[in-house]
């Protein structure tokens, strides 16, 4: 047990300080690491298969619904990002540009795509030309860079991987559909596959973004009380149809601008997926995001390698084939503790501890990640009772996050609640706002907080805690990442 | 047949122009499109659905032989791609550099990457520090960027997509076992997913990748006579962990530089499948690779809505369900005769025609996209038999591209010869060679044809067809894209 004090020992607790915990927990589990290049972040192995398991979650749930992937280049010419007025201000900030290629100067500079609205519009206004080319819907996965003063692994990287989908549609009324139908998609993934309850809403129209006519939102609360922005889809009405000229004849043969969306989720994913589950042991997996759902450990005492690896290797087969994604580790220079350890911090969901006492009983010992509680299960059940076991965990994992929102949001009275709230135990505060951007930017200032989202069923019918204004809707406000 | 003969028209024959045709088939067949942005291509919906099944194919395979996938950053420190003075040499010349951030002028420019060497040895320098932490086996799917004069969609792009393997390895032994095996993986891929044969072997030291110790590659011969590079495994030798301070202690306590190689195949695999398998009346897919291996087409005449439709959704679901990868094209606007030409043009290997006289006889009228042979298939024996002739759609493809390339490949006597036949009908040519940049130059001077790949099995028992001189291999020379 002695490596496993030591090892535990590298991570900072969680409740002494979340940001070095954070870091630590990344470094030690190898979900990112650093980079020689000013706010890029590299992802190895063990991170990167979380992003696999992530996006083939989404890819089939975005292919089941309709949608092709493609690829745009990587470049925006700097005249075609300036099309659309709102957008450009928005990005321009943020845009690393190409100035140079081989030896030549060149005559426009090139943006690396901070996000793909401009590209894929020059695009589609070649493709459209009548109501049959519609709906077109498209996504892509992909790198963007956006030149960030501050940045943090997963949350805010100069470049980060995601998805963008970028949809053209002949009504007004499909496009919004799709828009819904996408937060739909999101709200599915990030609360079923990553086991993070999410708040869906519109933004309000300073937070919108750049360019689009309403932007729906999915946010999480981070265990330290800020909340993370997990995933946005964009209704862009016919802003960027009319700034990249695309065109399309429609039924009644009169040639229209046609409505178009866009969406995406980032690699930040994997931020929140820390945050929300991890503990001072370490990371937590969800087991349909977790790269090994299970890993045995045989214990490695006297003749274990003749008694009992060999049962080791067996149910582990056996598990395997029955699609569990799971891990002998028979490493003969670590003990079994250093290997608890290393698994737990690992966030590894399920341990099946097998030593001589095992074998006897035809049985492994299995610990659970989330709660460390321990159970006999029997060779002859493993590949129903680990399945099972793991499906426990998933929903376990999602009804604490829930259990934690639930403690940590507070519906305030007046305007002295929502301050004292926000200095202290944070969290999320649902609380009435009249729409203006004068009181938006009043709580702003006062506490750093800021509107996430409009619940979508959010009723007119309340004072705004600002102003005291009648007809104003309840939405939650948080400090946010 | 009237829209059939429209349609066809609008593809240049082969025999009339090679490289109008190439286009033609690339815009029709929807695999790629031209983007405003100079030298970078689009890959739309179909295309990528190509891209898609080569990296499933390929990626299956990686991780079957022990690799993962991970990710590092788009950009490179200008001082970090000039570590390895061969490298920077040869790709220099060809980097788009990013020199602003925002609004700020960077201190260094960034190079966006053409190639990962040099930043992902940057990492390995941190990761590796004793023998226990090789071998190293990563892989990254990504974009890169090389600034080209001349570009041809898929062959030779300004952004491409591709996969770059970089391994690390305690060995010299293992880190030339690891190109070898890769090799094998890319023969494996080429001829067995996409129906190319390949000729694999060891490339001169002038056309090595920059950097390298030895390249290895597998050449394809397209069907006007041109080689096309197809993939390429290089080992490294020591000379990035040299450059890049990559050290790590042995087993015998002495502190080494590893071995490393890098690998990688291109988009412009999708090239190479256009090219070889392509003909008149468009693209050809290997069943392998094809989007949708099966086209069932009913025959729009009389009450077809009520009698055939109803067996043509059955029939597809029926398929679909068996695994085959399958499209009902039950469009009303458009005619049974437009449909055959229009899924002929992009490829789909097999057509399943289905009207009132196969309704009758519980059949579908098979259609061969590769000799356009016509059979029955009974309903009953579909789930079998579609499968079957995929697979022998598959074989046959291969063995066609082998008997072109069989008699497109001339063992030449003499130099007259060789620059008679390069002047003529091109191909393979097969003429020993001393190993001497000169005479190798002296080929590329007067036939613009240059050395594809020196045969691992070559023997030096010969006289070089330049010079003259004793102990010459046999080489494979090609005009090459």
């Amino acid at each position: 047990m002695a490596e496993k004090q030591v090892f535990v020992k590298e991570i900072t607790p969680k409740s002494e300080d979340f940001s070095r915990w954070y870091q630590d927990v990344i470094r030690k589990a190898q979900m990112a690491d650093y980079s020689m290049v000013r706010g890029c972040m590299v992802i190895p192995p063990y991170g990167f298969a979380v992003w696999e398991l992530i996006q083939d979650a989404l890819d089939r749930r975005l292919k089941a619904s309709g949608h092709q992937n493609a690829y745009f280049p990587l470049f925006i010419p700097k005249s075609l990002l300036e099309k659309e007025a709102a957008h450009v201000e928005g990005f321009a900030p943020q845009v690393a540009w190409v100035t140079r290629g081989g030896d030549e100067e060149l005559e426009e500079p090139l943006a690396v795509r901070p996000t793909s609205e401009a590209i894929i519009g020059s695009m589609y206004a070649k493709w459209v030309h009548s109501w049959r080319d519609l709906p077109i819907l498209i996504n892509q996965w992909g790198n963007v860079v956006r030149w960030e003063k501050v940045t943090r692994p997963f949350l805010r990287t100069t470049e980060f991987l995601w998805q963008e989908g970028h949809t053209v549609h002949a009504t007004a009324e499909e496009a919004e559909e799709e828009t819904l139908r996408i937060l739909d998609i999101y709200i599915d993934l990030v609360e079923n596959e990553l086991g993070i309850p999410v708040i869906a809403g519109v933004k309000s129209e300073q937070e919108k973004f750049a360019g689009a006519l309403r932007t729906y939102a999915i946010e999480a609360l981070m265990s330290d009380g800020r909340a993370l922005q997990a995933g946005t889809s964009h209704n862009l009405g016919q802003h960027f149809a009319r700034a990249f000229g695309i065109q399309f004849e429609d039924k009644d043969q009169t040639v229209k601008h046609p409505w178009q969306t866009s969406w995406g989720v980032t690699t930040r994913l994997i931020g929140a997926l820390i945050m929300v589950h991890g503990d001072d042991s370490g990371l937590v997996l969800p087991p349909r995001v977790a790269p090994y759902q299970a890993v045995v450990v045989p214990i490695s005492v006297g003749d274990w390698k003749e008694s009992v690896l060999p049962h080791a290797v067996a149910i582990t087969r056996k598990l395997s084939d029955a699609g569990v994604r799971v891990k002998l580790d028979d490493r003969e220079e670590y003990t079994p503790g250093w290997k608890y350890a290393d698994w737990e911090m690992r966030g590894v969901p399920l341990r099946l501890e097998i030593g001589p006492k095992d074998v006897q009983r035809s049985q492994v010992l299995s610990v659970r990640r989330d709660n460390r509680a321990k159970a006999p299960i029997g060779w002859d059940s493993a590949t129903t009772a680990v399945p099972a076991l793991l499906e426990i965990i998933q929903k376990n994992l999602l009804e604490q996050a829930r259990d934690f929102r639930a403690q940590n949001t507070t519906e305030v009275k007046d305007y002295q609640e929502l301050e004292r709230v926000m200095s202290d135990k944070r969290g999320f505060i649902i609380a009435p706002w009249c729409g203006s951007p004068e009181c938006e930017d009043r709580v702003k200032e006062d506490t750093t907080a800021t509107i996430r989202v409009i619940p979508l069923d959010s009723k007119p019918d309340t004072k705004c805690v600002v102003c005291n204004k009648e007809g104003s809707r309840r939405v939650y406000f948080a400090k946010a990442y």
